[in-house]
């Protein structure tokens, strides 16, 4: 399918399946986080998934790609991501499993109902609003701050949208860890499983990756360590698998 | 010094300073936790230090080798590991800053008073009362199971005993991390530092060394990934390092 593409904007490759992705060279781009998200989400192929904050739509392609899930609701603030989401998923033929749309993460429950979802992801933006230096570029500041939606706003929603046991998968920093602790069990969301992520061996951890089940409690533990690098410029084969090479 | 040895009892080396450690061969003997736990400390030469369910002291005696801390009040309700412990004590000539004390965690705060230490340690049992197998060996049940005291005795003794900004060092389970995460909430903790210990880089996470502080919310940070082998029966350079090799 032709698609058209506006300023600034491009095709990137996803490695996966033939799919395609449109960015845009000044606002936010997909990185790592989201990749490692789609390896870590487990769903059947029948199952109801809804990505919060979806940006460019990378999270739902790729989970289509690895059936992992039915069909995708993709929901996303900013009008310009939404529409490069809507156009990536023509591009790929993937219009009767993805569904692009615009709105607010506050609002998500109202929009779709609740307890109708079977998964939710999620990519949230890992800063509150007052760490970190904020962005002057709108876009990027929308994505990486929490400017429209905090943590707390994010797991109430997600507590609303799953049906009961329904799993939450989420990537955030570690530093946040012991806020999202803290809303998981305020929203009576029970941790499941963890992985951290280490760029390289001797590093610290710089993401963890999170399931969390809708009314339940169930054993909680943490996944083998998952490293980025295993030299400068190399990927692991933990990585490599990921990405399914 | 020469020091009695009851029937079933040996020492063993300690593999640092000389020092030697009483253990009884049924009983509950230290562990890698243990040794982990001591090179996670941080605490400064003149820091004052108790450790909570010490069995027979291995915990004050390898901080004291390593020089973390000053003077070491070393708690276990056990009347024979205590006995041991005090043994031990004796044995490196460590009378001068370590005393070991029998009593219950849960009255730690009555024994010594409330806001007297700038350290607590603490290995405690890892299960609660009602997971896994209790053993029927009962010192050994109550060295790991939660049958003298729970997670909350611990945690709300920790908090009597510290100093405001006084710091926590625990080794426990990952599987407890979100009762752990609960109940520093509970008692005005702040998270501080993890760092999960993975017994091969493959395997899931079967320890997790934490760090908390006393009436404060610093930034938290999850360490490198702290493998014990490198490959079986070979201990990786992180472990050689914490032994002193």
């Amino acid at each position: 399918m032709k698609i058209d593409l506006k300023k600034d904007e491009r095709i990137d490759d996803l490695e996966i399946n033939d799919y395609k992705i449109i960015q845009h060279k000044d606002k936010f781009c997909f990185g790592m986080d989201a990749v490692l998200l789609s390896g870590f989400v487990t769903a059947g192929k029948d199952e109801k998934v809804i990505d919060l904050g979806t940006g460019t739509g990378v999270i739902p392609i790729l989970l289509a790609a690895k059936e992992k899930g039915s069909s995708f609701t993709a929901l996303e603030i900013q009008e310009e991501s939404a529409d490069m989401a809507k156009r990536s998923v023509m591009l790929n033929d993937l219009d009767n499993c993805i569904e692009v749309v615009e709105g607010d993460i506050k609002e998500a429950s109202k929009l779709f109902g609740k307890a109708v979802f079977d998964v939710v992801t999620t990519n949230p933006p890992y800063m509150s609003e007052t760490g970190g230096l904020i962005n002057p570029n709108e876009a990027k500041a929308i994505a990486r701050h929490e400017i429209k939606c905090t943590l707390e706003d994010v797991i109430r929603e997600v507590k609303n949208l799953l049906k009961p046991g329904g799993r939450l998968f989420m990537v955030h920093r570690p530093n946040r860890l012991p806020e999202i602790f803290e809303e998981l069990k305020a929203n009576n969301m029970g941790a499941k499983r963890m992985q951290f992520v280490y760029p390289f061996k001797e590093s610290k951890a710089n993401m963890v990756l999170i399931e969390a089940v809708r009314g339940a409690k169930p054993e909680f533990k943490v996944e083998e360590a998952l490293v980025i690098y295993s030299e400068k410029g190399k990927y692991s084969k933990q990585v490599l698998q990921i990405y399914g090479k």
